[in-house]
């Protein structure tokens, strides 16, 4: 039975990964760091729909590596992302992941305002000393939430990754921050989650230098 | 710009996500609670493959709400899955969560005999007492390692969530635990994660009487 496994060293496994994204894309390519976002994506979903649906707003790679050179930090509307971002790379930068979703405050003051928790969380955001970026893996009313903080002028984003997923106000939350004067990386349509959001902030760090 | 936002309330985003799903599914249907993986599946993703993909051995979710109310717990090879599932929920049924793949002598262990942290997680999980239910959301190495624990007499698991995701012996991984005598819920094919290992946890948690 075992004979089908093919045997790679742990060490292989993602360079061969790669390989095969890189060979199933027949011959595709973008600048770089944006082909290993896309590459992240797809590796991290088995879904190639990424290489079509990831918009990117003008240099937003490079301003994002630099505002996490000056020790940004990372606030992410879902405790899945916060696991799945490299904690220990963007410490090298001053930087820390934030993610307020399980706090006992936030879900009392949701209950009040009768909004979500993710709305009140990019609240607790917004008053974070520092540049910030928001990662969002989970709710368009977070999204819609930094739009609003943005119009306000109450937040200037060091970058969105807007990265909802599923069926209600995920694909207009994702058309309003990209009409918004801020730089975005975006899965345009329903497609999203914790994961992709993740993996989007881990390729930026795994393509600086340490 | 805010106005083609459609104002729904918290508790009615979900509800009107799954509304949505079974409307593009286009009257196709599943038994409880095979039709609530399916749809959380779908819902986590915003990808209709897991309709086609998801392979459920015979009476596996009845098994598995059997092994939960037993006190039964669940091992994840990654932390974001860990993140995921509903620990709460679990608990109210006497089982924890554990994830394994952080600890230090697992790095140790995992470079001394060549092998994947996942693997020797594995190991650890096969150690615990009581009912084991194994959520695999990124490691086909985890999936191997416990058909081998199962070949040799060592585990009997309640069930294998079997969903990792990827390039490199995940297909093949898959059908390897497809072939053996587990209660097993599986998405054929390259497609899964850790979002995936987990939401198909927490339909079995959510669709259990509390």
């Amino acid at each position: 039975m075992l004979d089908r496994i093919k045997i790679v060293k742990p060490a292989e496994i993602e360079k061969n990964s790669m390989a095969t994204i890189e060979k199933e894309l027949n011959g595709r390519t973008w600048p770089e760091p944006q082909f290993s976002v896309i590459k992240r994506c797809i590796h991290t979903s088995a879904d190639f729909d990424y290489a079509d649906n990831l918009c990117f707003s003008e240099d937003v790679c490079k301003k994002a590596q630099e505002a996490i050179k000056r020790g940004a930090s990372i606030v992410t509307d879902t405790n899945m992302a916060a696991a799945g971002i490299n904690k220990k790379r963007l410490a090298q930068y001053g930087g820390k992941v934030y993610c307020f979703m399980a706090d006992e405050d936030v879900a009392k003051e949701a209950k009040e305002k009768g909004c979500t928790r993710a709305a009140i969380c990019m609240e607790r955001g917004a008053a974070l000393p520092g540049e910030v970026i928001f990662a969002i893996g989970n709710a368009p009313t977070a999204l819609i939430r930094l739009y609003e903080l943005m119009e306000e002028g109450k937040i200037s984003p060091a970058l969105i990754v807007g990265a909802p997923v599923g069926f209600v106000n995920v694909v207009e939350s994702k058309e309003l921050i990209m009409e918004a004067d801020v730089p975005y990386i975006v899965p345009k349509g329903r497609k999203g989650g914790s994961n992709i959001a993740a993996t989007i902030c881990n390729a930026l760090l795994y393509t600086m230098p340490e």
